[in-house]
């Protein structure tokens, strides 16, 4: 991983001493397949921008791979630093094929959702399914997956007592768990964790150990049945540690704003401060088609509290499988949490770029703003479509605070 | 005052005996101009639901008073709290009197906008005209008005020893500011306030005490200026309430997500807790086009440390005069940033409405769904445009975790 790490570095501008300690130590991830062709690799955790992460794949309902293509391509221009397939209809491994061959940031899966498709249904996978698709998913130069390692026998029996409303709504979670109910056996994901941990190093293969276990609601945060997989999540982590394999834990889901911290705090002391990667977190379940937005409230929370790692939520979220347009959307959005976090991470690296923003609009320079813009296309057509005679905008024209202070005060 | 505080007390489930007291204490607001009409009383304030505002009116490169008056009618519709009418183009009278009869909310100006258009310019207006145009707007039914009286001699020499990139970015601080450093005097707001006291308590108009200062980029946020407002609005605040009148405090601006708490700590503190208002915060600036996004993640944060009322910010923040849409998605999103935090601040009153939308998802009723939906249409539309044939919907269709761990759980 050398050339990784020296990429790494002189992209975030970090030392390189001081990037391969925090690589060394497991609290930064560079996800790279060695069978992963020419792509630019990203470093994920500490110290580091937050990262974010697009899903795009098809559905039983819905399969076009070029949409699938044009989602991930989309993501990719607009600033997203990896992208997962997480389809579940038509040719699974020729989408997964081309998508690798489309992009070049980090490619994620979540093997689990192929198996028990081509399967017949999770209940009657044998153990040797959970673990073949992994080895081709990684075969096929796949940087990361996610495996729900942590929903076990221990886990279920927490939420068992639990009164949640919602139980379970990560899929790989609940496929999980059917097949641990139907055959009365522990998740071969963690009775055969060190068999993983194997395939993982041959293909330095990264995982990215799955929340089975996250709130599906604001009623069901930050309970006994998540912190037990917190728990098991960082001992899973420690255990990838010693077998030098890259690991990084997934995090809720939906939970309210004050609880947030709680969270992100509560997972990264107890997994030794693995890279975290977060959904969300949604802070309200009552705005379908606006998930993006409590997605990216919550988000920009988390990752002021030391989130890594951004999964985008898009307006289709809870409704439908989205378009390209709700890609393009999502990705914006939470790059706007990730920046916002980024400037109490990173301090003044980050506030650069608020700065020349601050400077261009005293200047009342436009074409500098739109180049400044997270989306300059979206900030010009709106400047455009109501223009104003002034060299000010629309709202305040000639009343330009801007224009009358400079006149007033220098 | 009663009948006011019998509707507010009911409408929000609260002891009536309990908002009494917050009410004597100016804890708590009810803007009501002895002269408005029949409309619907919002309480402001400590142990209530956040309120939300959204700003409408004309500037002057874009003067269509339908226009407007559409905008104030969707905001109510949509479910703001408040419309403030911020009109600086056109007959600013007859707009201003055609909101107060189209809203059955709580309507505010900001006075000083007129005074200055039609004066000729802030320079020359006489201490008289600071007066005056708060007299006829009190005269029509204004509910509320925003006045600068911080923006003083104080204040201003604060800002001149501070570094900032954008100085004053409010309208009405930088109207006064140039009046002051023109006529070398102080700002007659705060100069002559008992005069301003005794028009306010004539009609019954509750005074939002302007945030002159507030920061218009990140870099300028939190900083010696900033404080020193916050100091002297709360001396402001402390006299309305010798005087009986009614007096909130408008808050910053552009703030870094880890310095809204200290801002909104800070004001609540040096005010006696009086209602917050904010606009925004914005926690990036690097966003135009999506402002209403950066300003529903600080909306949600400073909602969550107790700020009292929101005003919604538009995707054309920045750039230009909002249209229709532009109020609709920024009324939605305000409301989504005001639920996150009232979630925090009402608990389980609040999280009534999260609770029966998960209960809602978990039984696949998608009608309830949108019932519960903050935007009914829009989710539906997602929906719709991309059905499944199955119960669940078109992103997971009948790998639906919901249904799987139903069958799997129970």
């Amino acid at each position: 991983m050398n050339e990784e790490i020296k990429a790494v570095a002189k992209a975030e501008k970090i030392d390189e001493a001081k990037l391969r300690k925090l690589f060394s130590a497991g609290r930064v991830v560079i996800p790279k397949n060695v069978k992963r062709g020419k792509m630019h690799p990203r470093g994920i955790g500490e110290c580091l921008r937050i990262k974010i992460n697009a899903n795009v794949g098809t559905s039983k309902d819905y399969v076009d791979i070029n949409e699938e293509i044009e989602k991930a391509k989309t993501a990719e221009r607009l600033g997203s630093d990896a992208v997962m397939d997480l389809s579940t209809g038509g040719d699974i491994d020729a989408i997964r094929r081309k998508i690798l061959s489309s992009v070049k940031i980090p490619v994620g899966t979540v093997p689990i959702y192929q198996a028990v498709i081509e399967n017949g249904g999770a209940a009657d996978l044998s153990s040797d399914d959970f673990f073949n698709v992994i080895r081709k998913h990684a075969k096929d130069g796949v940087d990361f997956v996610t495996v729900h390692a942590g929903v076990n026998l221990n886990s279920l029996e927490r939420l068992k007592k639990s009164k949640r409303i919602l139980n379970v709504v990560s899929r790989g979670g609940c496929f999980t768990i059917a097949w641990m109910l139907k055959n009365g056996k522990e998740n071969p994901y963690y009775e055969e964790y060190d068999y993983l941990l194997e395939i993982a190093k041959e293909y330095n293969l990264t995982l990215s150990l799955g929340d089975g276990m996250r709130p599906g609601c604001i009623a069901d945060a930050s309970d006994r049945a998540k912190f037990m997989e917190f728990i098991t999540l960082g001992e899973l982590v420690s255990r990838a540690r010693e077998k030098k394999v890259q690991a990084i834990v997934e995090g809720p889901g939906h939970v309210p704003i004050n609880e947030v911290g709680l969270s992100v705090q509560a997972m990264k002391h107890l997994t030794e401060y693995a890279p975290l990667y977060l959904l969300g977190p949604l802070v309200t379940d009552v705005a379908p088609g606006y998930d993006h937005i409590t997605g990216a409230i919550g988000g920009a929370v988390a990752g002021a509290y030391g989130a890594d790692f951004l999964c985008i939520v898009t307006p289709s979220e809870h409704l439908a499988l989205p378009t390209v347009e709700d890609i393009k959307e999502g990705v914006i959005v939470a790059r706007i949490a990730a920046h916002a976090a980024d400037i109490v991470r990173l301090g003044e690296d980050a506030r650069k770029w608020d700065r020349e923003m601050a400077i261009a609009r005293k200047n009342l320079d436009w074409e500098k703003q739109f180049s400044l813009a997270l989306d300059a296309e979206k900030a010009r057509k709106i400047k455009k479509s109501r223009e104003s005679p002034t060299d000010a905008c629309s709202m305040c024209s000639d009343l330009c605070a801007i224009k009358m202070v400079r006149e007033a005060l220098e």
